[in-house]
Order: structure tokens, then C-alpha cells, then sequence
């Protein structure tokens, strides 16, 4: 099937039998793994020193592998991003290279399309997606699917249906019910909320107009996404883009000093503050469920009543 | 002796025990103090909604006192940042007001600066440092005396000795005991490092070059730090300073993960990166300890072996 080449480039891998189990499924499904020689490497938080990551990262991008499938995130990659060979990432992309991650890997998503233009994908890694250890070492199937898209370049859309808990979503979907959404993007790009925003101000956050826009983010309380959405919106970013699309926000954490003040409250103020639609649900995240998001295609966003969908050609 | 306005800009106060006694700490120092209608006010976690809070603040803008306090950070006034008066409050400042705040407060010490280029203080709030429970209701002695020169217009400076843990601190501070350190600086700004970060990229974020910027934080590991850090250095503003001061990182929690990654790892590395300065321990943060900072105030950073001064001119 496919050669996937496995590799490191933030934290320290410590969950070493969710990295075999991870390894075992891709290669029952008939796929030729290799293995990057420093992929269990550990130094500090990260999985070897920043040369050693960045070299993994270079060996990455000169295996010749169908896709190149971080052993997981964490945080390294911010810290390298000044020293990172983008060039010889985006000769192996337009050489057929596919390369996936998500979560700090935003980072490195980000950077290289700022500075080549190059798109990869938002999708899985190996040991959070493929090292599930119950029951029966179950793989999600949408993501698996989805996965298998990627590899037979069918990875061409993502749909899924908006929820409707309140009023005001009700409302809403009535709206585009009556009037379908139906926007062109110039790109559709996003991850992880704190590792995108960590890069304002820097020359390694693309500079995107007319986009789709999505985040993500696990462990962070709604105040902070809040304050995070804010350093978006003045910045003016938000306000250029053509739709918010977000994912999954897990582990976010509230407090009793919040009283009534959550996630529903963030997206609410969003939506006042935006002329521009913002969706949510997407599934995409710290979760099981993850449809593969390229980063930087051009893309259309459908929405009919609570049906959205994502549309881009294939990388 | 002094007038001055209390009011809540941002997190609701739960803590009214605390309030009372801070209030009754600085009227037994013989001061007026005059309470804000909505200090107490409460709206999910903030001192009441958006509108509310940007009156208090106009309010204490036209209280013509001497001094206006808040009476607790949390999060609250980077959401509102657009919205403020800066010409009000600039001109509060030219007719003699000071105003005084920490943590979030930063937010609107960053934007009013950034606005109007007027000079607020980075130094106690009501509850933390005057409402202070045990023993004996006793607040710290150094914030005390130093909050007391802020009212006698004698808030000049302050001076810290640099901690000698390590051999790479020894090395240091021989190298400026042998060459002192003096450096002429255009301001010395800065505050809470999540908090300024946020702002990276907007409006509020001030254009400083050759500038003394500063930092603290509280309940941020030591990678988020390094994260945040990163940003400023990749945005390129920490380059056109001419010296970083950390002041006190409390609460920064560690984890089994790190294996040796931590604050220090966090330091280190910065230096390694910048030709400037790097002081640390600066008496300011989330502890009891405070000196009472000005941001924007042009300012020299002495430095002879490990005694550190910042010296200013009263505002």
C-alpha cells in the first residue's frame, strides 16, 4: 500500500506500547512503515534536542515516503521554526510527499505554507490515532477512513451536521435553511487555537485573505479561548477571512468564579462581533474523530439548514 | 493624605472580606477612599457586563483622584480594549491622577500607552495587597513603603539583588561586577506576560524600540512560557529592547514530562538567543513583594555585579 515514513519533531515519545500498537495497525493494513532513528529519542520534554528534531525533520522530507505521520504533538515545534529546512519540505511535497499531524504540528503547518506556499494536512498521528489501546485496540472509523482517503488521494471534503441545543442554533439553521451558505475560500487553513495564535506578529503565520478559518484547542478554559479569539479579532485577521469554522474544544476546563460564562459564551460574543458566519462542530480536535483538513487549499464551505460541508480538491 | 477611587475593570470580587479589609488597610493610613457603584457588581466572572465596566472606568477617569486602584485583575479588559475612552483617562493622568493595577490590568496599561502614550503604574490592587487576611492583616512592607512613594510622587526606582544559584549566574554578574551594566532605555514597559502576549499583533500592543522590557507571570509551565517568549522573539520586538528583566513566574506548575525542562531550561535558552540582557528576579509578580513600576517612563537598568537598579522619573 503506502510507505509512511513515522517521525518526531516535538515532544518525547513516553507511551512506547501505544507507539508499537500504533506502528502494528498501519502496517496490518498492508502499509510499509519506516521508522525515523531518533522517533523514540528523549531529551528534556522533547524527543531529542533541537538539532536532532530538526535533522528527523529533514530525513522526513528526504525518505521519499507516500506520507511522512508525526508519533504525536506536544510542544517543539515554535522553538525550531527559525532553522527549519522549508525548502527541502516543499521539494518533497511537490515531489508527492504528503506530511500529517495536528496540535503543536500546527506550527510547522503554518510556517511552511507562509513561507513556500506548500500545503499539509490536519489529520491524525500515529500514537493518539492508531495506538488506541480499548477496546480491542479500536481505531475511530471516520478518521480511519478518512485516513485511507488521504493515501488513495481522495481526500476531497468533509461534511457534518451542526448541532441544534439552542434557540439561537435553531435560528440560525433556519436562516441558511431558507438561504443555503455557499462560500469560496481562498484557502481553507486553522489548527490548534494556542499553537496558531502563538504565532502572531511572526513571519510564521501566513498572511490569509478571503479564507476559511477553523480552530481547535484541548485543556484551555473558556476565558482563555476567549482572550485568544480577541488577539484574532483585533488583529483584524478575523475580520478578512470569509467564514469561522470551530472544532472540537475538549478539556476546557471551568471554574465556579465563572458563573454561566463558557464555551457558548465565547462563540456567542464571536458571532456579535463578526459579520461573517462562524460555524462550529467541526469534527476535528483532541478527539477520536478527525476528518483530514489540508492546510492553505482553496475550498468551498456549503451550509444548508445543519447540513455543513467542507469541498477542496485533493492535494 | 490621599484620594483615592476604587473600582473593578475586570474580574467580579468574590472576596469581599478581602475588599473590606483593604478598604479599611489604606482609610486607617488616612486616606479617602471612594468605592466605584459597581466595584461589587458581579456578571458571569467580571464586575458586570462589558458597558458597566467601561463606565467604571470613565467614572474613575472623572473622579479627579489621586490615585485609582483596582480591586482585582482576573480577566476582563482586553475584551473591552476597543471600547475605552483613552482620551478620558489620558486626560485623568495630565490633571494629576495616577492610576494603579497588575495582571490583567496590563491589558489597559499596554493599550493607554499604545493610544495615547500616557503612563499608568504597574503595582498593588485593593484585595491581593491591602485585603490580605493573615497574620495579623499585615501587608507587605516593601509594597506598603513603596506604594506609599507612588502618592508622595516619590516613586523613583527600585533595586534587587540577582540571585547567585548557579555557576552561570556567578559568571554573570562577575562579568558586570568587572564591566557595570548602564543602560539608557526609551521606556521601561511591560506586565504580564499572557496578558501583553494576547495583544501582540493589535493596536494595544505598544511600538517600543530601545526600550527595558519586563515580565511575570503566574500558573503557566514552563513550555507555555518558553512558547510565549518565543512569539516575542520571533516577532522581532525583543531584539529592539535593550534589556528583558523576568520578574517573579509563581505557580508554574511541572510536570513528570518535563524531565528537566523548567524555568531555568526556559532562560537560558532566551539568553542564548538575544545579545541584550537578560536579569532576572525582578521584586514583581503574583507575590506579596511588589515595586510599583510606570510603563512608558524612560528609564536607565544599572546593573554592578548583583545589584540590579531601575531608576526613573516620578510621573
Amino acid at each position: 500500500m503506502a510507505h509512511i515514513y513515522i517521525y518526531s519533531p516535538a515532544g518525547a515519545v513516553r507511551d512506547k506500547a501505544g507507539f508499537k500498537r500504533g506502528v502494528r495497525r498501519l502496517e496490518s493494513q498492508g502499509h510499509q512503515i519506516e521508522i525515523d532513528k531518533d522517533a523514540l529519542t528523549s531529551h528534556e520534554r522533547f524527543a531529542g534536542d533541537d538539532e536532532t528534531r530538526l535533522q528527523a525533520i529533514s530525513r522526513a522530507a528526504c525518505s521519499g515516503a507516500d506520507l511522512t505521520l508525526i508519533t504525536r504533538g506536544g510542544y517543539g515545534l515554535t522553538r525550531i521554526l527559525p532553522q527549519i529546512n522549508y525548502k527541502l519540505v516543499s521539494q518533497s511535497i511537490a515531489k508527492g510527499t504528503r506530511w500529517m499531524g495536528y496540535s503543536d504540528f500546527t506550527a510547522f503547518q503554518a510556517a511552511l505554507f507562509a513561507q513556500t506556499g506548500a500545503s499539509t494536512i490536519a489529520g491524525a498521528s500515529l500514537i493518539a490515532d492508531f495506538g488506541v489501546a480499548t477496546p480491542k485496540e479500536s481505531v475511530d472509523e471516520i478518521t480511519e477512513a478518512c485516513f485511507g482517503d488521504v493515501l488513495l488521494g481522495q481526500n476531497e471534503g468533509a461534511g457534518w451536521t451542526l448541532p441544534k441545543r439552542t434557540q439561537a442554533d435553531r435560528a440560525l439553521y433556519e436562516q441558511y435553511a431558507a438561504k443555503p451558505l455557499s462560500i469560496k475560500a481562498s484557502s481553507l487553513w486553522g489548527g490548534n487555537l494556542s499553537v496558531l495564535t502563538s504565532l502572531i506578529g511572526t513571519p510564521y503565520l501566513p498572511q490569509v485573505a478571503g479564507g476559511v478559518l477553523w480552530f481547535e484547542d484541548t485543556g484551555e478554559s473558556p476565558f482563555r479561548i476567549e482572550r485568544m479569539l480577541t488577539q484574532w479579532l483585533n488583529a483584524g485577521i478575523l475580520a478578512r477571512q470569509k467564514a469561522i469554522v470551530l472544532g472540537q474544544f475538549t478539556e476546557s476546563k471551568l471554574y465556579p468564579h465563572d458563573r454561566g460564562f463558557n464555551f457558548a459564551s465565547v462563540v456567542a460574543r464571536l458571532r456579535a462581533q463578526l459579520k461573517i458566519p462562524v460555524l462550529t462542530h467541526l469534527p476535528f480536535g483532541h478527539v477520536p474523530t478527525k476528518v483530514m483538513l489540508p492546510f492553505g487549499a482553496p475550498a468551498r464551505l456549503l451550509c444548508d439548514g445543519s447540513d455543513a460541508l467542507l469541498l477542496w480538491d485533493d492535494l
